[in-house]
C-alpha cells in the first residue's frame, strides 16, 4: 500500500517527504517500507542520510549505491562518518571503489571531487560514422546521461568537443573536428568548485572536461551538477551574510544553537564596544535624556544603509562584477549615494527631532550625525568586503559584523559627540 | 588591433569588459570597434544594453539579433523602452517577429516568456532510424543546441522524451518509445519561472517541454536558461533581504539612491517607533543613565538572532523545505534555540552588566530582557516570513523590517520596563 504511494514518485520527492516528517514518523515509515535506493539517499540532507544509513542492512546499502555514477557516490559518502563511509565503499566493486577513493583524495571543494569519471571520448581524427558505430557497439558502457563527445589527442589531452545534436545531424563521413563547438573550456582537478559553478553560469556551459596536472582528461562536470554547486554557493553566501553557519531545517535544537552561537557572541562583543562609546557620554545623556531616545535612530539608519552597500558588494564580488578596475568607481558611487540619502533623511529626521523635543539645535545635530553615518555606511559597506576578499577571507562571512559595528560606533559617537559640543 | 584583442574572447567576457570600463571609455571603445553582435548584447546589463542599442545603426542592430534563438531575443528586448523594442523587432523576419511578440504577450515571469520555440519533436511511433534520417535531412532547421527529442502524440501533446545519447547508442529499428526516459515533466506557459527554476534544480532536468492550455507542445526550456533563472531568483532574494531593490553595479548614483531610499524610509519609521518606546521610560533613564548605555545591547542581540531565524526561514520557503507539515516543528525549534542562546548570553551579559555598573539587580534585568528578546526573535524570525508567504507577499522583501522592529521594540520595552519595576 505504501509502496503504491511512493513508487511513482521521483527520488527527490521521496527524499523531501522523508525530510518533512519528524524522527519518530520517519522510523515508522522505514519499518514498513524498504524502498530506499541510491538515488533517494543522494537527495537526502546530510543529517537524515546518516540516520538512515545507520539503520540500513549492509546488503541493502550495497545494492543502493551500486547503480550510482561515481560523482554521486562521492557526494553521498564525503560527509559520512568513517565507519559508514567504509560500509558504503565496501559495497562497491574494486574498480568503482578505487575511483571513489581517488576522488575523495582531492580537496573538498575542488573540481576533482565533483567530476564524474564516466566520460565519452573519441580520438580527434574520428568521423561521425566511427563515432556512431562505437556508441552502438555492445561492449561499450555509456554513462546514464551525456550530451557531448570529448575529442582527445594521442596523449589523451582534450582538444575540442562535439554536441550529440551535431553528431546526429551530420553525414557519416564528416570528421568530428569539423563539427566541434567553437568555444571549449576545461577545468583542472584542483579548480575550486565556486569557480566552476561561476564559469558554467557565465559561459552557459553544458558539460566541461576535467584534466589532471599533465593535461590529461580524467573526468567531466555536467551542468546539472554545476547548477547544484551554484545553488550551494548562493546558500552559503546568504546564510553567512546573516551570521548563520551551515545548517538545514532538519538539524536539531542543539545543532542549531551551536551554529548560531558564534556570530551572536561576535555581535555581543561589538555591541558592548558600541555601549562603551555611549558610556563616554553619560553626562550628556543625564543632562538631556532626549539624546538616549534619539541615538538608536542614527545607528539603525547607518546599519541599514551599510547592509545595503555590503550586500551589493558581496554579490558583485561573487559574480566577479566588482574587480580592481572598477572598485574606486563603485566606492565613489556608494559614498555619493550615502551622502544624498544622508542629506534627504537628515532633513526629515532633523525636522522631526526639532518637532518632538522643541530644540532646533537638537534637530541640527541629529541631521549632521545622520549624514556622517550614512557616508561612513557607504564607505565601510563597500570597502570592508573588498579588503576581506583581498585578505583571502570570504566577505560574506565577516563583513556584516564589521560594518554594523562601524555604523553603531560612528553613529553613537557622531550624535552624542556633536550634542556634547553643541548643546551642553 | 582592438579586433585582434577582442575577437578570441567569449561574448560573455566582452560584455563583462564593456561593463567594467566607465561611460566615456565605453564610448571611445565603441567608436573604434564595431564588433557588437547579438550574443554580446544578450550578455550585457540592462542599463548598458540600452545605452549601446541607442548608438547602434539600425542595420547593425538587425544583423546582431537575426542569429539569436527566440528566447534570447525576448530576453534582449523585454526591458527595452518601446522605441528600441520596435527597432529590434523590426529587424526580425516576419515569422521570427510573430514568435517574439507572442512570447512578450505572456506574463513577465512566466515559462512562456522564457521558453524557446525551436523544438526538436517526433511522432511517438517513430523508430531511431526514422529519427536519424529526419535529423540528417537537409531541409530541417535544427536549434543551435539540443539534448533531447520530445515525443508527441497526434494532438501534439508531449508524451515522453528521449536523450540524444540513447538515440545514438540504440539500433536503427528500436522504437523511440522504448528508449524514452522514465521521468518526464512538462510546464505550462503560465507557470512562474521561480517554480520552473526550482523544478530543474530539484529534479535535475536538462530540458523540459512547455505546453499551452490545450496541452499542446509550444516550446522548450533548457537547463542553461533555468540556471540563469535560478541565479536571478537568488539574486532577488539576497538583495531583497538587505532592503536593496533591483539594481546592478553599473547603475548611476541617482538610480542607486532611488533604489535604496524606500527601505531606508521604512527603517526610519520603525526606528522612530522604537524611539517612542524609549521615550516612555525617560524618567527611568534620567534616574539610571546606565540603562541608556546598555539598552542597545539587548536590541542588537535580538536583531541578530531574529535575522538568523528569518534568513533560514526565507531560504527554506524558497527551497520548499518549509511547508505546512513541518512549520510548527520549525517554529518550536527556533523558540527553543532562542531560549537556549538567550540563557547562555543572559548569563554572560548579566555578569558583565553587574561588573560594569556594580548593581546585581541591573545584571538580572539585563539577563531577563535578553532571554525574552531572543525568544521573541526566534518566534518573529520564523513566524513573520511564514505569514507573509501565506498572504502572497514575498517574505524576502518585507520580513527584515518587521522582525527588527519587533526585536527593537521588545528589546527596549522589556529591558527598560523591567528596570523601571525592579530598580526604581
Ligand atoms: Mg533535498
Ligand atoms: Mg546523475
Ligand atoms: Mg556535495
Ligand atoms: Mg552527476
Ligand atoms: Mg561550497
Ligand atoms: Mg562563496
Ligand atoms: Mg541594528
Ligand atoms: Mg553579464
Ligand atoms: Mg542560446
Ligand atoms: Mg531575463
Ligand atoms: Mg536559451
Ligand atoms: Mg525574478
Ligand atoms: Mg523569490
Amino acid at each position: 500500500q505504501i509502496d503504491q504511494l511512493l513508487d511513482p514518485l521521483h527520488p527527490a520527492d521521496i527524499a523531501h517527504l522523508i525530510e518533512q516528517v519528524d524522527a519518530s514518523e520517519r522510523r515508522d515509515l522505514l519499518n514498513v517500507w524498504n524502498g530506499i535506493d541510491g538515488d533517494i539517499l543522494s537527495e537526502l540532507d546530510d543529517g537524515i542520510r546518516e540516520e538512515i544509513i545507520e539503520n540500513l542492512a549492509p546488503s541493502q546499502l550495497a545494492e543502493a549505491v551500486r547503480d550510482l555514477e561515481s560523482d554521486d557516490v562521492v557526494d553521498l559518502v564525503e560527509y559520512l562518518d568513517e565507519e559508514q563511509q567504509e560500509a558504503v565503499l565496501g559495497a562497491l566493486e574494486g574498480a568503482d571503489r578505487v575511483v571513489v577513493e581517488k576522488a575523495l583524495a582531492y580537496p573538498e571543494e575542488s573540481a576533482g571531487r565533483h567530476m564524474q569519471v564516466e566520460v565519452v571520448q573519441a580520438p580527434e581524427h574520428w568521423t561521425v560514422g566511427q563515432m556512431i558505430d562505437y556508441l552502438r557497439s555492445e561492449d561499450v558502457e555509456l554513462p546514464d546521461q551525456f550530451y557531448h563527445v570529448i575529442l582527445v589527442d594521442a596523449r589523451i589531452k582534450p582538444v575540442a568537443y562535439v554536441t550529440l545534436g551535431r553528431v546526429l545531424s551530420a553525414r557519416r563521413d564528416t570528421p568530428l573536428r569539423d563539427i566541434a563547438e567553437e568555444s571549449f573550456r576545461t577545468f583542472n582537478i584542483e579548480d575550486p568548485v565556486g569557480d566552476v559553478a561561476h564559469a558554467f553560469n557565465h559561459y552557459h556551459l553544458i558539460s566541461a572536461p576535467v584534466v589532471d596536472n599533465d593535461d590529461r582528461l580524467v573526468g567531466v562536470i555536467t551542468i546539472d551538477d554545476a547548477m547544484i554547486l551554484l545553488d550551494e554557493e548562493h546558500e552559503e553566501d546568504i546564510l553567512r551574510l546573516a551570521g548563520v553557519g551551515e545548517g538545514s531545517l532538519t538539524d536539531t535544537v542543539i545543532e542549531t544553537t551551536k551554529q548560531r552561537m558564534p556570530w551572536l557572541a561576535v555581535n555581543l562583543v561589538t555591541a558592548v564596544l558600541a555601549s562603551g562609546v555611549i558610556g563616554l557620554f553619560e553626562d550628556a545623556i543625564s543632562a538631556i535624556v532626549a539624546l538616549a531616545v534619539l541615538m538608536p535612530i542614527v545607528a539603525s539608519m547607518g546599519g541599514n544603509a551599510g547592509t545595503q552597500s555590503l550586500t551589493v558588494a558581496v554579490r558583485a564580488i561573487a559574480t566577479r562584477a566588482l574587480t580592481g578596475s572598477n572598485v574606486w568607481r563603485v566606492i565613489r558611487r556608494e559614498l555619493l549615494v550615502g551622502a544624498v540619502n544622508g542629506v534627504l533623511f537628515a532633513v526629515v529626521l532633523g525636522i522631526f527631532g526639532f518637532a518632538w523635543f522643541g530644540s532646533p539645535m537638537l534637530g541640527v545635530v541629529l541631521a549632521a550625525a545622520m549624514i556622517i553615518n550614512l557616508v561612513v555606511a557607504g564607505l565601510a559597506g563597500t570597502g570592508i568586503p573588498v579588503i576581506l576578499e583581498k585578505l583571502g577571507i570570504d566577505p560574506a562571512l565577516a563583513s556584516g559584523a564589521f560594518v554594523t559595528t562601524m555604523t553603531d560606533v560612528v553613529g553613537f559617537f557622531a550624535f552624542l559627540g556633536l550634542a556634547s559640543v553643541v548643546l551642553l
